[in-house]
C-alpha cells in the first residue's frame, strides 16, 4: 500500500468512501448515471427509436463513456493499492463497463454490451448503508460457496446425461425431424431437462416421445437436487447467523456472542445479539 | 378514534363485526355478491355470451356496483377511525373494486378490471372463524416478510443478469431472428430463465443456442435460491409456531408457553399449547 | 359388523387378506389382470391398432369388466361391514373401475375412462408386504395432510392472482391477439404462472410482454411457496418417524420408544427402534 | 481373488491405481482420450463437417475404439477379481463404451452411442484426489438412496395420474385436435405436469383447457414433493457428515468422533473432526 498525497486522500474519500456526505452524494449520482446510460443503450436498440433519435442517443452514450473513463482513471490514481483495485471484482467490472463503447469503433454493435455497467449498481448496498442487506447477501453467497462442490457435481452429471440422451434422440428421431446433429440434440435435451420446453424441436415418433417423457420425469426429479442442496446449506447459514452478532458498520455476521469488535472492520459490536 | 352514535355502532357491528349472527350473515351475503359480480364480468367478456345477453349482464353489473358503492360509504360512515380504514389494505381494495365500473364511463373496457373485487373475498377467513387458517396465513406472511430482503436481492440479481444476457443475444441472433431489440431480448431472457419457454422467440444460431443452454442451466439452478430461502424461513416459523400458544379468538400465534392473555385481542389463552 | 358365515369368512381371507398364500396369489393375479386390461384400453385407442383388432380388444375388455364386476359383488358379499367397504377409498375405486364399460353402452367413448382401474394397483404395497413403503407413504400423506391448510390458502391466492392478471391481459392484448375472453386469459395466466408456457397464446404488445414478464417472475418466486411448506412439514415428519418405533406387521410408525404393541393392528413391536 | 503375477501387479498399479505417478499419468491421458473421442463423435454427426471430413473422423474413431478395446482386456487381465470388475459399475461402462463402434458394423448409426464413454470420465474425482468432492458425492448419493422409496412412490403416483388425465383429455379433445390416442395424450400429460410445455399438442376446447389448468396446478404443487423429500434427507445427511470424521485418503465420511482408522480403506483418520 502506497502513501496517498492529501489530494489523493481527498479524492479517495469521495470516490471510494461512503461515510462522508460528499462520498455518498458521489455514489448516488454515479448510480443514477449508470442507470441512465443503460437506459440509453436499451433505447438505441429499438429500431423505431433509433431511426429518429440515433444521433442524440449516440452523443449521450459517448458523454457517459468519457465520464466513466475519467472516473476509472481517477479511481486508479487515488487508490492506495492500485493493482489490488484493478484485479478486484468491482475493478474488473469498472473496466468492462467502458470497454464496449471503445470496441464499437472497430466492431459495430459491440456498444450494446455496455449494459455490463449494470453490475456496478451492486455497489448500491454499500452506498445506502443497507447493512442487513449486505448481511443477507453474505448469507446467500456463503451458502452458494458451501454448496459449490455439490452444485459442480450436479452440473457435471447433467451435462453427461444430456449428451447421452441427445445422442440417443439423434439416432431415434433423425435429421428430418429437427434433430439435425448431436450438438443440436444436446441443446434439445437441455431445453427439456430444465423444463423450459420451447417446442422449436420436439419428438414426433412414439419411441422418441417415450424417451422424451423419461427425460422430463428425470428433469422433474433432479430439479430437486440443487434446491435440496441449497436449502440445506441456507438453513444452516441462517441458523448460524441468527446465533451470532452482526456488525452494524460493515454487516459482517458470524461473530461470537461475547465478541466486542468486528473481525472485518474493527468497529465496536452491539452488546445484544441482533436476533431481530 | 371518534365516538360512534348508537346507530353507527349498530351498523359497525353488522358490517365490520363477525361475532353476531347479523354480522356473519352480512359477510356471507357480501362474499356471494362479490363472486356473482365477478362471474358476470367474466361472462360479459365471452363474445358469444356478450352478443346475446350484454344488456342483462350490463344491468346486473351496475346494480352490484351501486350496492358496493353504498356499502363503501356506509363503511366509512360507521368506522370509528375513518382515515385509518380508508388507507388500510381492505379499505383500498374496497375502493378499487368499485372504481373500474365508473372509469368505464370514460374509458371503454376498463370495467373488466372489476375482477379486483376478488381480493375482498380474502375476508372469508375472518368471517368463517377459520382460526387455524388465519394462523397458517400468518406463518406464510411472516416467512415472506422475514425473507423479503433476500428475495429482493435475488430479483435484483435476476434483472441484471437477464439484461446482460438479453443484450448478448440481441448481438448474436439479431433482429432477423426475432430478437428485434434489447428490451425484447430481455423479455426472451426472462421467459427462458423462469423456464416458461413459450417458443415465440427462440435462438437459431449455434452460438445463440449455446448461450441459451447456459441461461437455462443457470435458471435451473437459481430456481433453487428463492425456494431455499423460503423453506429455511418457513421451517423456522413452523417450529416457532408449534412451540407457542395460539389465541383461539383471533388466531395470533407466538405467545409464550406461560402467557395468559392474547397480546393482540386480549382474549384468554388456552392453558395447553396448541400443538395439534 | 355382521357375523360372517364360514363360506364368507373363507372368501374374505382370499379376497381381502394378504397373509395367506391364497390371499397373496389372488392379489397378484388381480394386479396383473388390471394392468393387462388397462393395456388393452390403451391399445384400443390407437387408431392403427383399433382398425385391425378392435373386435378382439373389445371382447377382452368385456371379459375383464365382467370378471371385475363379479369380484366387486363378491367383495360386498363377504365383507363384514358392507357399507363401510362401499364408501371406503378402495370401495369407490373398485366401483368406478367397472362403471365406464357399462356407461359406454349409452355414451360412446366413455369406456376409455376404465383406466381409472390403475388406482386399484395402489394395493400393491399392501400385497407385497412392503412395510417400509407403506411407512414412507404414510410420511408423505401425513405431511400433505399437515400442510393442507397452507396449500389451500396458496391455491386460493393463485386463483385470485391469475384472474386479475387474466383480466388485465385481456384489456391489454385483446381478442385479435388470441386473448379472446377473460376465461381464456385466465387459462393463459395459469399456463404462464406455472411455467408450463405452451406458447399457443403469448403476448405480442410491449406492455403485454412487460406484464407477462412480471407474471413469470412472480410465478418463479411463488413456486417456492408450496415447496417450502412441504419441505418444512416433511422434515418434521421424517424426524418424528426416525425417533419412533415402526410396526413390522402393518407399517404404522409413530409409536413411543417404550410401546410394546402396535396401536393400529395390535402386533408386537420390535424392541429396538427402527432407525435403519 | 487370484494371486497376481509381478507383471499383472505392475499393470494393475498403473491402470487401476491412482497413487503412483504412473497411475495418475495413465488416468489423465485416458480422460483426455475419452473427451477427444466423444468430441470426434459429436463432430461426425454435424452434416456440414461430416461431408468434408468423414474419412478422417472415421479413422480417428476407430483408433480410439481399438485402444479402448485393448485397455478393456488389459484391465480384465490384470484385475485380481475379474468377474467382480466386469460386473461393477465402471466395468459395465467400460464395456458399453466400446460396444457401439462394433455394433455400427451391422447397425448403421449406432456408433453415435459411443458418447456413453462420457460416463467413464466420472473416474476424474478419484484420479484428481478430490476427496471433498468424493465425500460430497457420497452425501448426494446417500440422500438419494435414503429417499429411493419415497421417490418411487412419487413416480408411481405420477404415472397413474398422467394415465387417467391422458384418457380424459383423449375423450374431451379427441383425435382431430392432436390427441390422436391415449398413449399420445399420456405424453401430453407428462409434458404438462412436468411444466415442460412444448406446445406441439395443446387443448383447444374450453373444457379441455379447464382440465389442463387443473393438471398444471397439480403439477405445480407436486413439483414440491420430490424437492421436499430430497431436501429433508439432504439436510440430515449434511448434518450427520459435519458431525463425523472424514477420511483424507478415500473420502468416506460418517466415522465416529473418536474413531482412529477409516472403516473403508484403513487409513489413519485425522484427530480433529473435518468441520471445514
Amino acid at each position: 500500500m502506497r502513501e496517498l498525497t492529501p489530494r489523493q486522500q481527498q479524492l479517495h474519500t469521495i470516490i471510494f468512501g461512503t461515510h462522508t456526505p460528499g462520498g455518498k452524494r458521489f455514489d448516488v449520482i454515479l448510480i443514477c448515471a449508470i442507470l441512465l446510460s443503460v437506459f440509453v443503450v436499451l433505447l438505441d436498440s429499438v429500431t423505431v427509436v433509433a431511426e429518429r433519435h440515433h444521433h442524440w442517443l449516440f452523443t449521450i452514450e459517448w458523454i457517459f463513456t468519457i465520464l466513466f473513463t475519467i472516473e476509472y482513471f481517477v479511481r486508479i490514481y487515488c487508490s492506495p493499492a492500485r493493482f489490488k483495485y484493478m484485479t478486484s471484482f468491482f475493478g474488473i467490472v469498472d473496466f468492462l463497463s467502458i470497454l464496449p463503447s471503445y470496441l464499437a469503433l472497430f466492431l459495430a454493435g459491440s456498444s450494446y454490451l455496455a449494459v455490463v455497467r449494470l453490475l456496478r449498481v451492486l455497489r448500491i448496498f454499500r452506498v445506502l448503508k443497507l447493512i442487513r442487506y449486505l448481511s443477507d447477501m453474505n448469507v446467500l453467497l456463503r451458502s452458494l460457496f458451501n454448496a459449490r462442490r455439490k452444485i459442480l457435481i450436479f452440473f457435471f452429471t447433467v451435462l453427461i446425461l444430456t449428451t447421452i440422451f441427445g445422442a440417443a434422440m439423434f439416432l431415434i428421431e433423425g435429421p428430418e425431424r429437427g434433430f439435425t446433429s448431436i450438438p443440436k440434440s444436446i441443446y434439445w435435451a437441455i431445453v427439456t431437462i430444465t423444463t423450459v420446453g420451447y417446442g422449436d424441436i420436439s419428438p414426433q415418433t412414439p419411441i422418441g416421445q417415450i424417451l422424451a417423457a423419461m427425460v422430463m420425469l428425470l428433469g422433474y426429479s433432479i430439479i430437486a437436487v440443487p434446491t435440496g442442496i441449497l436449502t440445506a446449506e441456507l438453513a444452516q447459514e441462517i441458523q448460524r447467523e441468527k446465533q451470532s452478532v452482526v456488525c452494524h458498520a460493515c454487516g459482517k455476521a458470524g461473530h461470537d456472542m461475547d465478541a466486542h469488535f468486528c473481525s472485518a472492520c474493527g468497529a465496536e459490536l452491539p452488546a445484544v445479539p441482533a436476533t431481530e
